[in-house]
Formats: C-alpha cells, sequence, structure tokens
C-alpha cells in the first residue's frame, strides 16, 4: 500500500513537477490547492486538471482569506508588474508576495497530513522563487518542519521540496521526463478572462526563459493558438 | 504612539487574560478570531464582547475551513467527552484536539502582523493546556516563531505567551486584576443554542477548578441565573 503524501498543487509547473516526482517515489497524493482571492483564478483549474492527468488520489480547495489582509499584488487591485528586466533577481521582495502565504498554505497541508495519515508534505519551491519571496527560501522550509514535528502528532514529518536546486529550465526538463503535460498548467499572474496568458509579467518572463533555455516551445502558447 | 500588536482572542478566559497584558504593556492590540467550524460558535460573539470591553483598535473574524479535514470533536459530530475526573492530565492527545489549529491561526496571525506593521502576536496558550495538546507546549511556540522570521519580513517578531507558567486559578486572579469580565468569557466545548455552558465537559470543570481555587464564583455562571 502506497504511503501517502500532501502535495500542495498550485496549477503552475513546479507544484506539477512536485507532484509527478511525489508519484514517481511511490506515494499516494492527496494533492492541496487553495482559493485565496487570487486574480488568477484560473490557475484552480489547472490544477484540477492536473491533479487528474497525475494521478492523485485526491484534491482539496480550500478556501482562504488572505485576500481581507490584502498586502499584496496578486490578491489585491494593485498593478502586477510587466516587462521587467530581470525579474528573478530585482529589488528584494516583490509586490506579488502574499503575506505569510507559504506558512499558511503549509499549516492547512499539515492539518491534512495528520489526518490522512501521511508523514509527508510535497511543496514545489525553487532556487528562482527563493530570491525573492522570503517563505521559499531552505532555512524557512526547514524551520516550519521542525515547529509542524513539535505542534503535531507527527513528530517525523518530512517537508519535501524536492525543486529547490532547480532553476526553471531545471524543472520543465525533470517534469518532461516525468510525463507532466506543461500545456495545462497555469503560471501567469494576470490571465485574460478566457485564460490566456499576459506574456509579460514575472511569472511569464521566468516560464518563457526556461523554455527557451530548454530549446522548445511552451505547450501551453501552442495549445492558445 | 503605540505599538501594534496581534491578539489571538477565542472568547474564552485565557485569550481574554492575553488580551488585558497585551494592553497593559501598551501594545494597540489587533485581535484575530476564527470561525473554523467550531460546535460553540457562541464564543464568537464573546470574543467581540471581551474586544470591545478591553479596547482592542479592531477585531477580525476570519472565515477556515479546519471541519473539512475533520479529526476533532469540537469540529464534527463526535461527542465532547464529559464528566472525567481528571481532564487536565488523562490519556494524551484528547479528541477535542483540532489538527495543527494552533499552526494555522498563528500562520493567519502572521499575514496579519505583516500587513499592520506588527512585530509582536499574543498567544493564550498555558501550562493547562500543553499537558494535553502539541501546539500548546513552549517548544512548539519557539519553532514557530523561527519559522515566522525567516519565512516573512518580521524577522524579529516575537511570539508572546505570557500565560505559559499559569494554571487556571493564575490566570483568573492575573484576569481580574487587570479588569477582565469573565462573565462575558465563553469556555464550554459544548454550550446549549442559548449559550449556556454544559458544565461537564472539560473546559467547564477546569474552569469551574480554577474559579474554586481562588474562592470566588464565576461571574458567567451568576448571570445565567
Amino acid at each position: 500500500m502506497a504511503r501517502p503524501a500532501i502535495v500542495l498543487l498550485s496549477g503552475g509547473m513546479d507544484s506539477a513537477t512536485c507532484l509527478a516526482i511525489a508519484r514517481q517515489q511511490g506515494f499516494s497524493a492527496h494533492a492541496l490547492s487553495f482559493r485565496y482571492g487570487q486574480r488568477h483564478a484560473i490557475e484552480l483549474d489547472a490544477a484540477t486538471a492536473i491533479a487528474a492527468a497525475l494521478g492523485a488520489v485526491e484534491h482539496r480547495i480550500i478556501d482562504i482569506d488572505l485576500a481581507t489582509f490584502g498586502g499584496s499584488a496578486l490578491t489585491s487591485s494593485d498593478d502586477v508588474p510587466k516587462d521587467r528586466d530581470d525579474p528573478a533577481i530585482g529589488g528584494g521582495i516583490p509586490i506579488t508576495y502574499v503575506p505569510a502565504r507559504n506558512t499558511i498554505f503549509l499549516s492547512y497541508a499539515l492539518a491534512y497530513a495528520e489526518v490522512s495519515g501521511s508523514r509527508d508534505i510535497f511543496i514545489g519551491v525553487n532556487a528562482v522563487d527563493y530570491s525573492g519571496y522570503p517563505d521559499c527560501r531552505p532555512p524557512f522550509i526547514a524551520a516550519f518542519q521542525a515547529a509542524a514535528r513539535l505542534g503535531t502528532r507527527l513528530t517525523d514529518l518530512t517537508v519535501r521540496a524536492p525543486l529547490q536546486q532547480m532553476n526553471k529550465a531545471e524543472v520543465i526538463r525533470r517534469g518532461m521526463a516525468l510525463g507532466v503535460d506543461f500545456g495545462i498548467t497555469s503560471t501567469c499572474y494576470d490571465p485574460s478572462p478566457t485564460g490566456r496568458a499576459c506574456g509579460r509579467c514575472d511569472a511569464c518572463v521566468l516560464r518563457a526563459r526556461g523554455f527557451a533555455e530548454v530549446g522548445i516551445g511552451d505547450p501551453a502558447q501552442a495549445a492558445q493558438r
């Protein structure tokens, strides 16, 4: 019987690859997504499609109210920055940072882990993210794991971040090797109502660079033609 | 100008006393409560009254969906245990434990702290609680603080648990000295629809023992006569 694990699933390329890795490692995956007032709710449709395509045994979507607190371009009416030359390394914490988002996401994953008997939580943070977002950095992930072990019955819980050392191109290569269909993933911070990527926000720019580095076309763009 | 702080406020005696302590220490208090599928939603009315009585500058109530995960008598249809001889020390983690509850509560407090510019979070955990609930123990609180500092901009955040060394009678004495009206606090795990305490659940038993030890009547009981 496969061991259960919780996999945080946003609908983007990173968490899709993370789910594929969890499945490859033999875990039965309980996928967990959040409806948190993000402007790009279309990503939840992508998460649902990804969970099904990669054989998650369950996919739950939790409503959380981060917009109440404000403070981020992803959950407010502030403009998402576009056409930045260097989204990966510029200027500290970006305004698309959502306060304590990964702490909240991991806390829910912890509750889900405790109830489902899972001793593993997968999160798709990676080297590109943690240049700007403090809650994507390895020391934070380790510290959260320590707190989680002390605060629950799960004294041997492991928070796994298998993409932590990968850049976007490496994520793409790994995902493709595991059969991830990146055509159904959603990356853009500010898509059109029909789900078309803007092509200009930081997330779109990083995604395009990743595919360019790998030397292939983005299957999501092909699907939109 | 008073420094802002987040105070987790459940509507019970402990968090009410904790709020009074935060106010006494000169903080402007942003109170934070949760509607989390608890059977005793009447406690949120109590929290609102307490926030007003103790001069919180703001009181927010966040809807969270812990009942989705199940696993606790406080959020499910399982019976709340009653008439136990020794609720404080009996048999490990009680079934009224809600998985990862304080981790989730503190995560939201962290988001609120970051947005409001607070560098302090108050939580009313105490020595009685942490006999049974792992997420009330001092090592967990310290570990969460470490994770929070790494995962946000709040690198000097302090999670304060001023009741941590107090038993229930000490909480009552301290609260009374600070002018807390325990008549408006709500403790019972399984109150009647009109808010009358059952008098027999662990929380009621511990509350009654506290007042007996102090040698005064419970003002909430007097109000119900």
